[in-house]
C-alpha cells in the first residue's frame, strides 16, 4: 500500500481543528502523532478530541517525535521561524501555514533555513486548492478565458478570533497579513505563477477597529505581461465571510463564489441552533451555509498535493519561494500605503530558468496607418469597418459592397 | 492504522470510473484490488488507467479474488442479483448501487440473499451524501426547520449513455427507475426515514424519446405523517443536469443546487476545450461546472459511511432495506401511472421497532368552537384577532384594547 | 394627446394601493377619480393619500360617477359579482381584479352580465404580465424552448392579511383560490392559452393554519398537447412571497425568480427600519427586496394593456373568459381533491373559432420495426446508433464503420 | 390633469431609441414632437417608426420648434455643448445625456450656459435611478448599512457600436468617459451626493482594441469622509453587459447585479431567434435576459424625476452641476493615468450651503492607554476582552470572572 505519514501538528487553534479535520478525515491514510498546543491542558484535550496518541506543550518535543516524518505548523505568525528551524534541524518535511511570514526578509531567512537542511517545504495556502479554483485555474492554462488579463480576489469578513491576529508585531500587520496572502496567491496562479509583479498600488485604512493594524485594504498588482490583479480584504465586512474571485481575459470570464452563494440556501425562524459556517452572522432568517467547508476551502486537495510530493519526491504545487513572493507581494503593498505611490515589488530570488512573460494583448500601434477596431455586416448588407488613423489620431468608418 | 479495504470492482462504466476516482482519491488507504469488465480488453484497459493490479472478464473470478473483502457492484440493473449472489455466496461484504433492484419483488429476494449469507450489505445511493444533503439533514434533525410539510426533488437531464438505460426489460424501467430512485430517497431522509410511504399519485409519460419506457415522470409521495414529498424526472431536459431539491418545514426552508447553479460560472468564447461537467450540453457561451463531482456527487462521503461502517461493526446509513422501499415506491408509481390513481406503496419489510410517526401539524379543529388564525396588534394600539368560528364556518374578527 | 381614463377604484385595501400606485404612477395621463372604500373615514383617507377627488363608502355612487369611464374592481371574492352588475348597469368598461369569481359558475354568470351589457371587460391577473414573463412568452412563441413540455408554477407566502381571505366562504376557498389562480394563467401563457386544459390531479391540505379552507395545494394539469403544468401554493411557506416560474421545452428552459432572488441583496444587522417587500419575513440579516413592485409584479405592463385596449377597441391579453376557464380549472382541482381522482375540466365556454391544439412531441411509435434513439460518432470514428426494437421490446446497438 | 410635456429629441441612435421608448412607453401622457438626426434620412424612419409628427437634419430648427418646451440631447459628446446653446438660446428646459462634457472645463461653460440662460437643465444619468438603485440609496439613508466605507461599482461589456465612441477626440476620452461616468454617479449616491471627492488613484489601459483612447479602467476615489469609491470599467469583457454595485457599510452590505443575473435564466438549444439584451454575446446556450430594459436601467424613473422637477419648478436629482462633477472626478482620473500618483478632484464649484462632512467611522486612538478591541463571553461563563494597548503598540487579552 502506498505509504501513510505521521505527522506532528504545531498549533491547536481553529486552523489546527481544520488541518486535523481533513488529514485524519475521510478514508485517509495518514494520522496526526502527536499534538504541541500552548498548554498542556490544552494539548491533551485536542489529542483526546481527534484521537491523537501523544499531546504536549513542548515544540521541541513535538517536533523531534521518533514517529512523525512531517511537521506541520498551524502557529501565530510570530512562530513560524521558530518552528521551521526546529523542524529542519530535525530533517523532517515541514509545511508552514499562511502567511509564510511576517516580512519577505522573515521568509528569506526561513526559505534558507530549509535549503540548507535539504528538507521538503511546502506552503499551506488552501485557498489556491479550492476544487472550484482548481478547475478554473486548468481550463484558463487550457486557454478558455484567452489571455488573462484581470482578476479580482476578495477576502472580507468581520475580524479573526484570536488576540495575536490584530496584534501588528506579533501578526506583522493586520488584515493585509491575514487576507490578502490568500488573494495575492490566488490571483497569480491564474495569471501564471511566472509571470512576475512588478509593482503595487494600495490604500490601506483602520475604518472600524481601535487597532494600530490596518483593517481593511484595496491594491492593484501590476504583472510583467500587463495583467492587473486587485485584491480587497477587510475585517469590517458584515454578512458573513465573503470569498469571491473573478477573473477576465480576452475570450471569457470566471466568476467564483466560494462561501456565501453556493446554491445552499436556508431560512429558519429559529427552530434549530447549531454551527452554520465560519464567520456566520446569524443563526436565524436567510443563512447560506458550505456543504463541507475543509473542501470547499481546499484544505483536502492541499494536503494531497503535499503529502502526494513528499511520497513521490516532487515539488508541491505551493512552495515556500510561492510564500516569500507572497511576503514580497505584501511588503511593496505596505510601503505603498505609507508612500501613496506604486512601489515595486523586490524579488530576491524567483523560479529557477523562468522566463520573462511577453507582454500581454499589446495595445497593438500598427506600422501601417490603420488598424482596424471592428467590421460589422450590416443588414443591407454592406460591410461596416471602424479604423484607427494613427495618423490624425481619429476613428473613421468605412462602408464597402454599396 | 485503520483497516484498509480490498475491493472487487464489477463494472467498467462511468459509475465504475466514478466510483474508482473516490475510492482511490485523495490520501485514501483503500484500493480496487480487482475489476471486471464485459469484455478482457476493457477490463485491462480500466487496470491500466486505474492503477488496478488485476482484470478479468469473468464475474466469479473477480468475486472470489483471494484478496479482497469487498464486492462493489457497478453493474447495469438485470444484473444486481446475479453480483449479489456470488458476493454472497464467496461471504464478502457487498455493496450495490442504485437501483437496488428492477422492482420491489427482485430487491426482497436480493435482501433475501444478502440476509441469509450474513454479510454486511450497502445501498450506493450516492445524492443522500452529497455534502450540502448530508449538512442539510443534520439541521433538519436538530429543528432548523420545524416539522418538514413537503420535499421537492428534481433530477433531469438529456438522457443517458449507455444503452441499457433505454432498454425497459434490463433496467425496469426508464426515467424513473435511473433517477426517481435518487429523488425518493432524498425526499425520505429529509422527512425521516422511519416515517412511512403511504401512497403516490404518478404522471409518467414518452415526450420526446421513442422508447417503450418512459422519458419523464412526476410524482405526489404522501406519508404517514401528512408530509408530501414530489419528485421530477425527465430524460428530456436541455441545458445540463438538474439536481435540485427543496424542503419546506413549518419553520424555514432549504433550497439546494448541487450542480447547474453552485457558485462557478464561467465563461468562454470557445478558446478552451475540456470536460466540463456531467451532461454539460455544450462547451461554449455561459457555462456551469461543479468543483469536484465525486465529491459534490456524494460518492467520497458515501463510502466513507460504506467503508467506516464495515470496520465498527455497524450498519450503513443507507441499507438494502432501504433499496427495498425505494423500489417498492417506483412500482407505486409504475400501477399508479397505469390506473391513473393513487396507489398504496406495498412493503412487506420495515425497519425492525420503528414507531408510526405521529401526524403532523393537523388541522386542529378546536374542541372549543374558535381557532385563532392570527394576531397582531394594529398601530392604534388595539389587537386584532382573526377566528376560525366551527360552528358557522366563517372568519370572524375581534378587536381588543380600543 | 392620447386618451386619459378617469376611473372609479372599488376597494382600498391592498390591493386598491398597488392598483393606484400603478395607474397614478411615472408619468402617467390616467388618474383615479374616485374611491370606494367600505366606510366614508376610510375612503377619505385613501382619496387624501393619493390625491383622489371622490370618496365614498357606496358602491353604487362611486360606479355611477359621471366623470369616470372605467370601474375598477379591487374587492373581496364575494363582491365581484354585484360589482360588475353595477359596472355593466352602467355601460362603463369594467375590470376586475382576480380570481374573476368563487368558482366557475359564477364566473359565467359574470361573464353573461357583461356580454349583454356588451361593455369591456378585463381580467386583472397581474403575473401574466410581469416583464420577465411577458418577454419569456415572446421567446416561447418564437421557439426558443421548441415544444413547451412542462411549466411549474410556485407562489407560496406565510398567509394573507385581511380576514375574508381567510374565510372559504367570501373567498370562494383558501390557497388555490387566493394563489393558484396566478399559477394557472402562467401555465396556460407558457402552454398556449388556446391549448385546452383536459383534466386536473389535485392534492389540497390544511396542513399548519386552523381553518376551515386549504392552506397548501398541489396539482398536475394535463393539457390535449400533452403538455403538463403544475403548480404548488401554500400559506405555509417561510422565508418571504416565494413567486418562481419553470418552463421546459424540448429545445431549452426558462427559470423566473420574480421575488426572492432578483439581483439584489442586503444584508442589515439592524440599523435602519423600513418595508422590505411584500410578505417579507424580517427585517434584519439577508433581505431579498425587489426594486420596484408594481413593475415587478406586472401591474404597470397590465394596466398599459387594458386601458390601450380599451383605446384601441381591441381585447385585451387577458379577458373575462380567461378569468372564468381558470375557474373551471380551480373548481377541477377541488373536485380532484375530494375524490382523490383525476378530475376533467369542465369548460362550457371556449374561444371562438380556436382549432384543437396537435398533440405534443408524442410517443412514435415507428410503423417500422425500429426507431433511432441515439446515434454518436465514437473516438475511433465508428458511428454507435441505439435502436429501440419495437417488436422485441428491446433497445439495441449497432456500430457501423468499423 | 397634470401637465404633458412636447419634447424635441436631438439623437436617433441607440440612447434616443431608449428615450423614446421610455417617454411614449406605458401610458405616459409626454411626447417626442420632434427629431432630429444626422440625415433627413433616418429622422424621417425614426419618426415613422415612433410615430413623432416632426423630423429634420436641423439641430436648430428641432430645437426651436415652436410646440416643444423641452430639448433632449441624446448627442455624440462632442456635440452637447452646441445643443446646449441652441435650447438655452430658445429659452428651453434641457436635458443632457451622459457625460455632461468631454472634460471639467466643457461641463462647466455648459453650465455657465444654463445658468446665463436661468433654463432647467437636468443630467441624464440613468442608472442611478434603477429601480433597485433607488430603493438601495433610500435604505442606506435610512441607515440599514450604518456608515458607508466603501462602494464598488463596475460595468464592462465588448465594446459599443458607434464609430465616434471610439474616438478619443469626439468623445473625450474611452471606456472611462464611456463607463466611469456612471460608477462615479452611483458611487457618490451611495455615500452621499455633498460628500466630496478628495483624489483618485486611476489605472487605465488599451490592452485589448487597436485604439488610442483606454478600453480598460480601475479607479480608487478618496472622499473626504474617508470612504472608498472604486470603479472597473472595460470594453474587453466577454459575457455580456457586466453591471453590478457593491455597497459595505459598517452594519450591513448590499450586491446589486443589474443585468446579468437577474432572475431570468434561459436555455435554448437554438430554436428561436430575437433581440435577448443589449450586449448580449450569443442566442443560444444560457442567456440570461432583463425583463424591461428601459426600466432596469433607470430611464422610466429618470424622466419621471425630470419632468416632475420641471412641473413642480424644482431641481431634479440629477443637474448639470453633478456631470460636471463627474467630468471633474474623470479629469483627476485621466491625470492619475498619466502621472500614476495620487490626484487631487478640482473642483471649482460645489453645493450652496453644503457642509463639509464628518470623517467617518475613524480609527479611534484612545485618549486613555487602552481600547475594547472585542468582548465574548466564554463558554465557561467568563468574559474575555481583547484590548489594543496604544502605549506598548500590542494586543493584551484580559479575562474576568474566573
Amino acid at each position: 500500500m502506498a505509504k501513510a505519514h505521521n505527522i506532528t501538528l504545531l498549533g491547536a487553534g481553529l486552523i489546527g481543528t481544520f488541518y486535523t479535520m481533513t488529514i485524519q478525515g475521510q478514508r485517509s491514510r495518514d494520522r496526526i502523532g502527536a499534538i504541541c498546543a500552548l498548554t498542556e491542558d490544552e494539548a491533551r484535550a485536542f489529542a483526546r478530541r481527534w484521537g491523537i496518541p501523544k499531546w504536549t506543550a513542548s515544540m521541541a518535543k513535538a517536533v523531534n517525535d521518533p514517529d512523525s516524518d512531517i511537521v506541520i505548523i498551524g502557529l501565530p505568525n510570530y512562530l513560524h521561524k521558530k518552528a521551521v528551524t526546529l523542524a529542519a534541524r530535525a530533517g523532517k518535511a515541514v509545511l508552514c501555514t499562511k502567511p509564510l511570514a511576517r516580512s519577505a526578509r522573515e521568509a528569506m531567512e526561513i526559505m534558507e533555513i530549509v535549503d540548507k537542511a535539504g528538507v521538503f517545504a511546502g506552503y499551506l495556502e488552501d485557498l489556491v486548492y479550492t476544487p472550484k479554483t482548481l478547475k478554473s485555474i486548468a481550463s484558463v492554462k487550457r486557454g478558455a478565458l484567452g489571455k488573462v488579463l484581470w482578476v479580482r480576489s476578495r477576502e472580507t469578513h468581520s475580524g479573526p478570533h484570536s488576540a495575536w491576529f490584530w496584534d501588528k508585531k506579533l501578526a506583522g500587520g493586520g488584515a493585509i497579513v491575514d487576507l490578502a496572502c490568500h488573494c495575492i496567491e490566488i490571483i497569480r496562479s491564474f495569471i501564471g505563477k511566472k509571470v512576475r509583479p512588478v509593482e503595487v498600488m494600495c490604500l490601506a485604512d483602520t475604518i472600524v477597529h481601535p487597532i494600530a493594524a490596518e483593517d481593511s485594504a484595496i491594491a492593484l498588482i501590476r504583472f510583467e505581461d500587463r495583467a492587473v490583479g486587485q485584491f480587497e480584504v477587510s475585517w469590517a465586512f458584515r454578512g458573513g465571510m465573503d470569498l469571491r474571485d473573478e477573473v477576465a481575459g480576452t475570450e471569457g470570464t470566471i466568476w467564483l463564489n466560494h462561501f456565501l452563494r453556493t446554491g445552499y440556501e436556508m431560512f429558519t425562524a429559529g427552530g434549530g441552533k447549531g454551527y452554520v459556517a465560519e464567520k456566520a452572522e446569524s443563526e436565524t432568517g436567510w443563512l447560506f451555509p458550505v456543504g463541507d467547508e475543509v473542501h470547499e476551502l481546499g484544505y483536502t486537495n492541499m494536503f494531497s498535493d503535499m503529502f502526494d510530493a513528499i511520497d513521490a519526491g516532487r515539488e508541491p504545487t505551493e512552495t515556500f519561494l510561492d510564500g516569500y513572493i507572497v511576503n514580497a507581494v505584501m511588503d511593496a503593498c505596505y510601503r505603498s500605503a505609507r508612500t501613496r505611490r506604486w512601489e515595486p515589488v523586490r524579488l530576491e530570488r524567483w523560479y529557477k530558468g523562468a522566463k520573462k512573460a511577453k507582454a500581454g494583448p499589446a495595445k497593438k500601434r500598427a506600422k501601417a496607418r490603420y488598424s482596424l477596431i471592428k467590421e460589422e455586416r450590416m443588414p443591407d448588407g454592406t460591410i461596416k469597418r471602424l479604423l484607427q488613423d494613427w495618423k490624425t489620431g481619429r476613428v473613421i468608418q468605412k462602408v464597402k459592397g454599396r
